[in-house]
């Protein structure tokens, strides 16, 4: 038996998913803070330095940037069969996110006022991709296409390049998803020369992406003086399931998730403990077939539950306190539920919507909000890629019907020369 | 002479604005942290404690929330017309911001699928409103009103109660626009409330509003466990004017935004050395006429410029450049210019569209990205109160159709458990 079984008691199973959480201390925030440091002041020279000190890579102002030839070669290394499915991949993609695209808006006036709200993409946005095992193609689709729907000018990705090597999957899908300039630059480095700027590397509007602790305390540290997307932990899923739940999928899509990692975790609610007996069995059984076994056990050892609950309801109602990064419906009508569900990143209905198709191809974001953030954080988007300006032009005689009230309003508040301004033009 | 004449080096002006940044340093995170760890261990206690400390108010689980009986007392200090003020500006507001408010789509696709995006509210919202001289009720009308459109079911209130004080007009405006919860909480102890909760200020989704280094240093560091706003700095304005320009109206404008806060800064751009001349003799005479002189003559002295340009065009790529919060625009055709803003947090068109209407009065909301954060950070709005999740639901014939390419996307990226989920479903 390799899942804890627990009841529907909602503390305990709320503090069993917090106990995962990897939270910056005061040892990684003092490593991050002297790279941040050492890049700001120092620039391209400390960016070269810890290139060689953690990728043991020699890099200079001169090969920092993937060149034309080695985008090739990168092409050369992979099959005709992948870049068929990563731009089928991409068409579903770009068609959902499309929905995403925000229009400018004015209203006007009788007075002859008008006043609306302009909508602009950002002018540069630089995209973090993990180095190694973490190194995902389906990463730099679901950061790249939103950025150029919004119409980003300059999208710049950075990705460690270990031993002069960088994965040759990365570069096409970058390539692809028509990324400008890839750096071969990573960890906390790489995102203090896109959030400060260097010689080589000019600095960015915002910083998305995935990364480890040193990353994601890196990003936060430079929030405000870039913009950077949500504050990502450790992935989850979460299944609610009534008798009429297919043990075999559910006990699949338990393990799909399970693999990312050890701190992954993969929760059941349902009303049938048959339906618990079986998935249990189902995990075992399949879980022997899978090459990632080892991390699968583990993170269904430490971080999956199953739990028998009284009803659906009680399901949604739990479900929408945890806020799971990725929610299957597995009932009998499961579009019923829709409505219900308050807080969840993604939310995949019924048998035939698995969780991997949203993490490839489905067409919705796979970056999503973890940890219970999806109570206030949304779903990489267009959103994350654009900013709003609003703006006013008021006639004369429009300011004049309301120029003793804002007079007025700006005394109670002490500041004269608010009033005065108002107040000089009539 | 008490502002500054550039030339238009682009360079020395925006290192001239940056001078003003105030960077949270060790001493202040020090500070900061302790606060925050002794309200996530200790709870109410703590909080208690640093109302004693910091605003020598003796608060307990009985008085830290304003009753219905103070609330009264509060109408009691105001006069009718404040009233009517603030609900004039409160219609105008709404007008405005309900253009904001998203909607859920969704798409079909010929083989049965169904994707979309749901829209939903925030739960819970903080609001912290600053005490002593920078508590504006405008400033709660701004936070308040778009959370109230985005439908958020609880927005409590924090702010400071020196003395067992709370400026009465502050009370009144929350009231009058559906503030929840109002606590006599303050500075870096009223964001660890709302942060973490305590049995008496329960936990919120997201905190916004203003405040001093601390606050905004403390709501920097809370963020991930919930959302912030932006990273407020000190407030600015830049002016775009040709030669027609009036420079009495520019003086008093320039002068509304520096009687803020002595690291306020107040910049022209013009093509007109008579205007600047001119400009220098109105903000001398205006100043004698203000109750906030001190002020402003020290913020226009560090921070006020007036700047030559060759041409339109210069000002409005350096004003790109700058990306100021408040941007008035102040030449013969102001609308022509809209297209070529790039980046400013709210654009002010022509002589009778002053910055301080859009304060208070015309609709768009006044918390705007400042200091250069308007190239990637939008004015608040509904959208800050929204999250959004996104579904996915596949028929048995669309999942078929896509199962090869998705298995070998796994397959690429080294994910055998996510073959898996689509392997066992067929």
């Amino acid at each position: 038996m390799m899942i804890r079984v627990l009841n529907g008691n909602e503390k305990d199973i709320i503090n069993f998913l917090k106990s995962r959480q990897q939270n910056e201390n005061e040892e990684i925030r003092k490593k991050v803070w002297d790279v941040l440091k050492g890049v700001k002041s120092k620039g391209d020279k400390a960016v070269f330095d810890y290139c060689k000190i953690f990728d043991h890579s020699e890099i200079n102002d001169k090969n920092i940037m993937l060149t034309n030839e080695e985008i090739s070669e990168a092409y050369d290394k992979v099959d005709a069969d992948f870049i068929r499915i990563i731009n089928a991949a991409k068409t579903n993609i770009e068609e959902f996110h499309k929905n995403q695209i925000q229009k400018p808006w004015f209203m006007t006036r009788s007075d002859g006022s008008i006043l609306g709200q302009k909508v602009m993409p950002l002018d540069s946005v630089g995209i973090y991709v993990p180095g190694g095992t973490a190194s995902y193609p389906s990463s730099v689709l679901m950061n790249s296409i939103p950025a150029n729907l919004a119409g980003v000018r300059r999208i710049a990705m950075a990705t460690p390049c270990k031993s002069g090597i960088i994965n040759p999957y990365t570069i096409v899908a970058a390539n692809e998803c028509g990324v400008h300039e890839i750096y071969k630059i990573g960890g906390v480095h790489a995102v203090a020369a896109f959030a400060y700027g260097t010689d080589s590397v000019p600095k960015v509007d915002k910083i998305v992406g995935p990364g480890n602790i040193y990353v994601a305390t890196a990003k936060k540290e430079v929030f405000g003086n870039v913009d950077i997307d949500m504050i990502a932990g450790p992935s989850e899923i979460l299944i609610i399931a009534d008798e009429n739940a297919n043990s075999k999928f559910i006990a699949a899509d338990m393990m799909s998730q399970a693999e990312h990692d050890v701190l992954a975790s993969s929760i059941l609610l349902t009303t049938s403990q048959k339906l618990i007996d079986e998935v249990i069995i189902e995990l075992e059984r399949q879980c022997e077939l899978l090459d990632r076994k080892d991390i699968i056990l583990k993170s269904l050892d430490d971080y999956g539950a199953a739990i028998k609950v009284q009803s659906i309801e009680k399901a949604v109602e739990l479900s929408n306190k945890i806020a799971p990064e990725h929610l299957e419906i597995m009932v009998k009508n499961p579009i019923e539920l829709l409505d219900s569900i308050k807080n969840a990143g993604s939310i995949f209905l019924g048998d035939y919507s698995p969780e991997p198709l949203g993490d490839y191809f489905a067409g919705p974001n796979h970056v999503l909000p973890t940890g219970g953030s999806a109570a206030f954080f949304s779903p990489l988007s267009v959103d994350a890629f654009i900013k709003k300006s609003s703006f006013i032009y008021y006639s004369k005689s429009g300011l004049e019907k309301v120029s003793d009230d804002i007079q007025s309003f700006a005394a109670y508040e002490g500041l004269s020369a608010h009033g005065n301004s108002i107040k000089v033009r009539f």
